[in-house]
Protein backbone atom coordinates (compact mmCIF):
# COMPACT_ATOMS: atom_id res chain seq x y z
CA UNK A 1 0.00 0.00 0.00
CA UNK A 2 1.34 3.29 -0.88
CA UNK A 3 0.76 7.30 -0.75
CA UNK A 4 -0.63 6.51 3.45
CA UNK A 5 0.17 9.07 5.97
CA UNK A 6 -0.70 8.54 9.20
CA UNK A 7 -2.15 11.46 11.94
CA UNK A 8 -1.79 11.14 15.94
CA UNK A 9 -3.43 13.16 18.58
CA UNK A 10 -2.08 12.35 22.03
CA UNK A 11 -2.95 13.70 25.10
CA UNK A 12 -1.74 12.77 28.80
CA UNK A 13 -3.42 11.94 31.82
CA UNK A 14 -3.25 12.56 35.04
CA UNK A 15 -4.87 10.97 38.44
CA UNK A 16 -7.03 9.51 35.52
CA UNK A 17 -8.14 13.08 34.22
CA UNK A 18 -7.40 14.51 30.66
CA UNK A 19 -3.93 16.77 31.90
CA UNK A 20 -2.31 18.12 28.68
CA UNK A 21 -3.65 18.04 25.56
CA UNK A 22 -2.56 19.45 21.52
CA UNK A 23 -5.44 22.16 22.49
CA UNK A 24 -4.00 22.81 26.20
CA UNK A 25 -0.63 23.39 25.12
CA UNK A 26 -1.33 25.58 22.04
CA UNK A 27 -3.46 27.67 24.77
CA UNK A 28 -0.17 28.05 27.04
CA UNK A 29 2.14 29.23 24.35
CA UNK A 30 -0.50 31.73 22.75
CA UNK A 31 -0.44 33.07 26.50
CA UNK A 32 3.05 33.21 26.47
CA UNK A 33 2.73 35.07 23.15
CA UNK A 34 0.00 37.05 24.15
CA UNK A 35 -0.02 37.78 28.17
CA UNK A 36 -3.30 37.14 29.22
CA UNK A 37 -5.83 34.56 28.79
CA UNK A 38 -8.77 36.49 27.12
CA UNK A 39 -6.14 37.41 23.95
CA UNK A 40 -4.78 33.97 24.08
CA UNK A 41 -8.65 32.43 23.74
CA UNK A 42 -9.31 35.21 21.14
CA UNK A 43 -6.33 34.63 18.73
CA UNK A 44 -7.43 30.44 18.78
CA UNK A 45 -10.93 31.07 18.66
CA UNK A 46 -11.70 29.73 21.66
CA UNK A 47 -14.16 31.23 23.89
CA UNK A 48 -12.87 33.28 27.62
CA UNK A 49 -14.87 30.67 29.81
CA UNK A 50 -13.18 27.70 27.83
CA UNK A 51 -9.78 28.92 27.76
CA UNK A 52 -10.52 29.81 32.16
CA UNK A 53 -11.22 26.06 32.12
CA UNK A 54 -8.36 25.02 30.66
CA UNK A 55 -6.06 26.60 32.79
CA UNK A 56 -7.86 26.00 35.97
CA UNK A 57 -7.92 21.99 35.79
CA UNK A 58 -4.30 22.01 33.84
CA UNK A 59 -3.34 23.97 37.33
CA UNK A 60 -5.41 21.86 39.64
CA UNK A 61 -4.14 18.50 38.53
CA UNK A 62 -0.70 19.41 39.09
CA UNK A 63 1.86 19.74 42.11
CA UNK A 64 2.60 23.85 40.90
CA UNK A 65 0.54 25.83 38.77
CA UNK A 66 1.50 26.44 35.39
CA UNK A 67 0.05 29.37 34.39
CA UNK A 68 -0.27 31.92 36.82
CA UNK A 69 -1.75 36.01 37.32
CA UNK A 70 0.90 38.40 38.36
CA UNK A 71 0.30 41.46 39.63
CA UNK A 72 1.86 45.19 39.62
CA UNK A 73 5.41 45.43 37.72
CA UNK A 74 5.78 48.05 34.72
CA UNK A 75 3.18 46.54 32.27
CA UNK A 76 0.50 46.67 35.00
CA UNK A 77 0.52 42.56 35.62
CA UNK A 78 -0.86 39.98 33.51
CA UNK A 79 -0.62 36.14 33.36
CA UNK A 80 2.24 34.15 32.70
CA UNK A 81 3.04 30.34 31.94
CA UNK A 82 5.26 29.10 34.70
CA UNK A 83 8.55 27.66 35.07
CA UNK A 84 6.18 24.13 35.52
CA UNK A 85 3.94 25.18 32.71
CA UNK A 86 7.34 25.35 30.47
CA UNK A 87 8.22 22.12 31.27
CA UNK A 88 4.75 20.66 30.62
CA UNK A 89 5.01 21.78 27.29
CA UNK A 90 8.32 20.58 26.61
CA UNK A 91 7.65 17.67 28.25
CA UNK A 92 4.27 17.03 26.00
CA UNK A 93 6.01 18.07 22.83
CA UNK A 94 9.09 15.85 23.39
CA UNK A 95 6.56 13.08 23.59
CA UNK A 96 4.52 14.32 20.69
CA UNK A 97 7.73 14.46 18.46
CA UNK A 98 9.15 11.30 19.46
CA UNK A 99 6.06 8.97 18.71
CA UNK A 100 5.76 11.24 15.65
CA UNK A 101 9.05 10.14 14.62
CA UNK A 102 8.34 6.27 15.26
CA UNK A 103 5.25 6.38 13.27
CA UNK A 104 7.01 7.79 10.17
CA UNK A 105 9.19 4.74 11.18
CA UNK A 106 6.26 2.30 10.66
CA UNK A 107 5.07 4.36 7.60
CA UNK A 108 8.51 3.97 5.66
CA UNK A 109 8.42 0.29 5.64
CA UNK A 110 4.52 0.59 4.87
CA UNK A 111 5.44 2.01 1.62
CA UNK A 112 8.95 0.45 1.11
CA UNK B 1 6.25 14.06 38.08
CA UNK B 2 4.34 10.71 38.31
CA UNK B 3 1.19 9.33 38.05
CA UNK B 4 1.31 10.27 34.10
CA UNK B 5 -0.49 8.29 31.89
CA UNK B 6 -0.73 8.74 28.22
CA UNK B 7 -3.85 8.67 25.65
CA UNK B 8 -3.17 8.24 21.68
CA UNK B 9 -5.25 8.65 19.29
CA UNK B 10 -4.43 7.96 15.58
CA UNK B 11 -5.61 7.44 12.03
CA UNK B 12 -4.45 6.83 8.24
CA UNK B 13 -4.45 9.27 5.57
CA UNK B 14 -4.55 7.97 2.25
CA UNK B 15 -4.45 10.58 -0.92
CA UNK B 16 -4.76 13.36 1.66
CA UNK B 17 -8.04 11.94 2.81
CA UNK B 18 -8.94 9.93 6.03
CA UNK B 19 -8.91 6.51 5.14
CA UNK B 20 -8.67 4.30 9.12
CA UNK B 21 -9.53 5.46 12.21
CA UNK B 22 -10.72 3.35 15.39
CA UNK B 23 -14.52 4.27 14.46
CA UNK B 24 -14.30 2.45 11.16
CA UNK B 25 -12.09 -0.36 12.36
CA UNK B 26 -14.78 -0.67 15.08
CA UNK B 27 -16.98 -0.34 12.27
CA UNK B 28 -15.11 -3.18 10.33
CA UNK B 29 -15.00 -5.79 13.34
CA UNK B 30 -18.57 -5.06 14.17
CA UNK B 31 -19.46 -6.18 10.70
CA UNK B 32 -17.87 -8.80 11.07
CA UNK B 33 -19.80 -9.43 13.44
CA UNK B 34 -23.04 -8.66 12.57
CA UNK B 35 -23.25 -9.41 9.06
CA UNK B 36 -24.14 -6.10 7.76
CA UNK B 37 -24.27 -2.70 8.42
CA UNK B 38 -27.31 -1.84 9.37
CA UNK B 39 -26.77 -4.29 12.69
CA UNK B 40 -23.43 -3.36 12.65
CA UNK B 41 -24.40 0.24 13.32
CA UNK B 42 -26.97 -0.33 15.51
CA UNK B 43 -24.59 -1.58 17.96
CA UNK B 44 -22.02 0.96 18.15
CA UNK B 45 -24.86 3.44 18.35
CA UNK B 46 -23.94 4.98 14.93
CA UNK B 47 -26.66 5.88 12.33
CA UNK B 48 -26.92 4.15 9.39
CA UNK B 49 -26.68 7.16 7.25
CA UNK B 50 -23.03 7.08 8.97
CA UNK B 51 -22.42 3.50 8.76
CA UNK B 52 -23.16 3.61 5.21
CA UNK B 53 -20.63 6.72 4.29
CA UNK B 54 -17.72 5.71 6.58
CA UNK B 55 -18.11 2.38 4.69
CA UNK B 56 -18.32 4.35 0.77
CA UNK B 57 -15.22 6.58 2.04
CA UNK B 58 -13.06 3.56 2.88
CA UNK B 59 -13.88 1.92 -0.12
CA UNK B 60 -13.74 4.30 -2.76
CA UNK B 61 -10.23 5.29 -1.11
CA UNK B 62 -8.68 1.96 -1.10
CA UNK B 63 -7.52 0.02 -4.36
CA UNK B 64 -10.03 -2.91 -3.31
CA UNK B 65 -13.30 -2.80 -1.18
CA UNK B 66 -12.63 -3.05 1.82
CA UNK B 67 -16.58 -3.91 3.15
CA UNK B 68 -18.97 -5.82 0.22
CA UNK B 69 -21.85 -6.95 0.18
CA UNK B 70 -22.77 -11.12 -0.85
CA UNK B 71 -25.63 -11.65 -2.84
CA UNK B 72 -27.71 -15.52 -2.36
CA UNK B 73 -26.05 -18.57 -0.78
CA UNK B 74 -27.61 -20.14 1.76
CA UNK B 75 -27.91 -17.21 4.22
CA UNK B 76 -29.63 -15.03 1.79
CA UNK B 77 -26.42 -13.01 1.38
CA UNK B 78 -25.07 -10.36 3.87
CA UNK B 79 -22.30 -7.68 4.10
CA UNK B 80 -18.85 -9.24 4.71
CA UNK B 81 -15.91 -7.57 4.92
CA UNK B 82 -13.16 -8.78 2.16
CA UNK B 83 -9.60 -10.08 2.67
CA UNK B 84 -8.24 -6.35 1.98
CA UNK B 85 -10.50 -5.02 4.87
CA UNK B 86 -9.26 -7.46 6.97
CA UNK B 87 -5.97 -6.76 6.21
CA UNK B 88 -6.37 -3.08 6.63
CA UNK B 89 -7.51 -3.71 10.51
CA UNK B 90 -4.64 -5.80 10.83
CA UNK B 91 -2.48 -2.72 9.53
CA UNK B 92 -3.96 0.09 11.49
CA UNK B 93 -4.29 -2.36 15.06
CA UNK B 94 -0.26 -3.33 14.45
CA UNK B 95 0.81 0.44 14.09
CA UNK B 96 -1.71 1.24 16.51
CA UNK B 97 -0.46 -1.47 19.22
CA UNK B 98 2.86 -0.50 18.57
CA UNK B 99 2.72 3.19 19.11
CA UNK B 100 1.25 2.19 22.33
CA UNK B 101 3.99 0.32 23.45
CA UNK B 102 6.37 2.96 22.22
CA UNK B 103 4.15 5.66 24.50
CA UNK B 104 4.48 2.92 27.39
CA UNK B 105 8.49 2.85 27.12
CA UNK B 106 8.48 6.73 27.20
CA UNK B 107 5.96 6.88 30.38
CA UNK B 108 8.50 4.45 32.30
CA UNK B 109 10.93 6.73 31.45
CA UNK B 110 9.02 9.72 32.36
CA UNK B 111 7.63 7.85 35.97
CA UNK B 112 10.57 6.14 37.04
Amino acid sequence: MTDISVRNRLWLMKDGRSYLGEGRIELMKAIIEHGSISAAARSMNMSYKKAWESVDAMNSLSDEPLVTRTTGGSGGGGTIVTKAGQEAISLYEGINQRCNGFLDEELKSLNS
